[in-house]
């Protein structure tokens, strides 16, 4: 079998067999294929795309080139939610201490984000102490003990998944829909968990720009799921505007916060945490009813056990449990910029791509995995779309410690929101369940 | 300006300008991108093809990237003639003596051949003390005494072309028509002509399997060489069979020197290199009408002129002149095996494929630069498509020194006769002239 047989079979369009993807990823692995090989590979997938059959085998071949981890009998009831990513999505953070008060386990294992805010690893971290750096084993203790911990993907999972990602980022491949899904997929299984809800985003703040995309990437990633045997669900939700009203990472722990203690209980973090909580319940079978799944979930909330979860999680972590109730024990910035409105009538739209590029220029997030983040700045949108503005009225907040740069997100926001006269309709946050 | 941006302007079907064809050559050459950019970029390219703009601004880049060799007043006058290459294809062989005998200078730089069999460089050195290893000095220096010099393409022209031929062949790109075209052109004008006339083949034995995509293929190199300000012709000629009746390396110079003595009046390499010719004296403007132009050139053929200027051209290349009369002088294989016919009839076809395939396994080609070349062996065709055969008749001769790998030749040659009861009609060599 030779290499450039299989790169020259994929650019003419044909199906390439389980045994020649095994060949390619274990050649990567192993370092015996030059990159300038996958590379070519990477760009003809981008063309020719992949069958069901071949991404499940990709996935599978990625998967096997590194650790799998086993949480014993544990893993077939582990939940792992993974999102695609998008502005102010903190719905992992308020959705594990929920679950993890329901009686489902959660081991999470993320990576360090890329963008223009961080990522869950990286918002946790904003809390004093927070430490994500768990050995697998002290991971299973964990679990075990309080039904949930979160750690940071280390060590030797899918190193296939990390040589490709790395090549496809400098070869203009990474918007091809069956090497995203694989590398997702791959990870998640890799992370041994059983049962898998992954959120794929559309919008301005996402990758897949249309609803139509997005379905298109959570069909496949779920039919692979099913392939390799997992219970898996996606669900595709818009990433038009922010989720919530906090961009950034402390400030997005402190809104998480507030929805845990029962303080937000309408909006979209609301609805999508609800949401991915009933399918989290009715997926892993604790509950077959799901208007019963979210009482439950309500009643989880209201009796204060999600914050007490969240409090056990924090303390198990090295984290200072003091910031639940005192908030300016969390990173805090120099300037808290109030940017009053200019317009008067409904915000009918913010464009999420916008106030998360504004928190970039602040400092939220990293373009390289060297970069540091501040964890104290960020953007609180104080007017979200649908609501009535007048003239004067606080549109949003810049949290930031440099004056220039609070210049350069203001421009970034202000260009963000529109207005209207009529009241926009409520729009729905997901767009489409796959199971 | 990015790499990666413009492997993604390429991957979208957009046209490059002339600034990033530059920036990306450059950067090949300098060394500064590394080659998993470079094979990205010519998978792109496979999909999506260039505009003429862009391959003619790719062609003049990978000009630019190495030494242009000027044989001063006399570039306006070289003419230069290059196959896409073919089986038992010695026309340059034939056409060189023939038009500097006519007057035409002629300075020809080619690569050593990869293939099944030798290159025009390795049949010449089949000629015993043959040598083609000149420095561009004594070629000017040889063509303005004798008009004609023949070298390797040695030092540093259009190293560009030769990182990204080298990376086009292990990523399964090789066969991309703006690829092929500015390769071929970049490296005909950094030779130094002004004149060039191009042979592009399509058949069994070629790498262009159908006329329309040779013409597809010599259109573009035409319009390439146009908006480079040079003398341009390309014809499309057929290879479905072997040109001749000798394929190998020595078996091919006792051809030419056949034709060139005179002993050659009709078949394919007499029509071709007439009709090469013809173009040659009509494109530098010698003649104005092809009727007299093919006159003189028969007439340079049976006075001795066109034998006596090859002898020229052996004796200032170090070679043995005494083979012209003694071809028992030339590399002398140990087996001389006549094939008999088991079929009567007509021969209807002879698949140049395997044919060269056959003569591979003799050894009269390389796969790689390191390998060696047996000069002495090959093929000789005793029967041609169109000609009579009885049960019995020499079909073909193969010189060979080993008699497993006669055997084997015997093998592809055998499958590569076809045979008919009725005589076919004959096939014109030449399907189409671009200017």
């Amino acid at each position: 079998m030779r290499i450039v047989d299989i790169i020259d079979k994929k650019k003419r369009g044909k199906e390439l067999s389980k045994e020649e993807i095994n060949y390619f990823i274990s050649s990567l692995t192993d370092g015996t294929m030059p990159d300038y090989q996958t590379s070519a590979w990477l760009m003809a997938v981008w063309f020719r795309g992949m069958s069901e059959d071949e991404t499940a085998n990709l996935t599978e071949a990625m998967i096997n080139s590194g650790d799998v981890i086993h949480f014993g009998e544990l893993s077939k009831r582990i939940v792992d939610k993974h999102s695609t990513g998008g502005v102010g999505d903190k719905v992992t953070i308020t959705l594990i201490p929920l679950l993890a008060a329901a009686g489902i386990p959660i081991a999470k294992l993320s990576g360090k984000g890329l963008g223009h805010t961080g990522g869950t690893i990286d918002k946790l971290e904003s809390i004093p102490g927070f430490s994500t750096d768990l050995s697998i084993e002290k991971m299973h203790k964990q679990v075990e003990e309080i039904g949930v911990a979160i750690g940071q993907q280390t060590g030797n999972l899918t190193p296939a998944d990390g040589k490709l990602y790395a090549l496809r980022d400098v070869t203009a491949t990474i918007d091809a829909v069956p090497l995203i899904a694989s590398s997702v997929v791959s990870k998640k299984i890799a992370s041994g968990a059983d049962n898998i809800i992954l959120d794929v985003k559309y919008g301005s703040g996402a990758f897949m720009k249309t609803p139509e995309e997005a379905v298109n990437l959570a069909e496949l990633m779920v039919k692979i799921g099913h392939k390799l045997n997992k219970s898996i669900t996606a669900v595709v939700t818009s990433m038009e505007e922010p989720l919530g009203r906090a961009v950034g990472n402390s400030v997005e722990i402190i809104e998480s916060l507030e929805f845990l203690k029962g303080n937000i209980v309408t909006g979209d973090i609301a609805e999508l945490t609800y949401d991915f909580g009933t399918i989290a319940l009715t997926q892993t079978g604790k509950f077959i009813d799901e208007a019963t799944a979210r009482s439950y979930l309500l009643e989880i909330i209201h009796s204060g056990k999600a914050i007490e979860k969240f409090r056990e999680l924090i303390k198990a972590q090295g984290g200072d449990t003091e910031i639940i109730d005192d908030y300016s024990k969390m990173p805090q910035a120099k300037y808290k910029v109030e940017i009053k409105s200019q317009n008067s009538g409904y915000v009918s739209k913010i464009d999420a791509y916008k106030v998360a590029y504004g928190c970039k220029l602040l400092g939220a997030g990293r373009e390289k995995k060297s970069d540091s983040i501040d964890y104290s700045v960020g953007v609180f949108l104080n007017k979200k779309t649908g609501e009535k503005v007048e003239v004067g009225d606080v549109l949003y907040t810049i949290y930031s410690n440099d004056e220039q740069k609070t210049a350069d997100c203001q421009k970034y926001c202000d260009e963000a929101y529109e207005f209207t006269t009529v009241q926009p309709a409520e729009q729905k946050q997901i767009y489409k369940i796959i199971r």
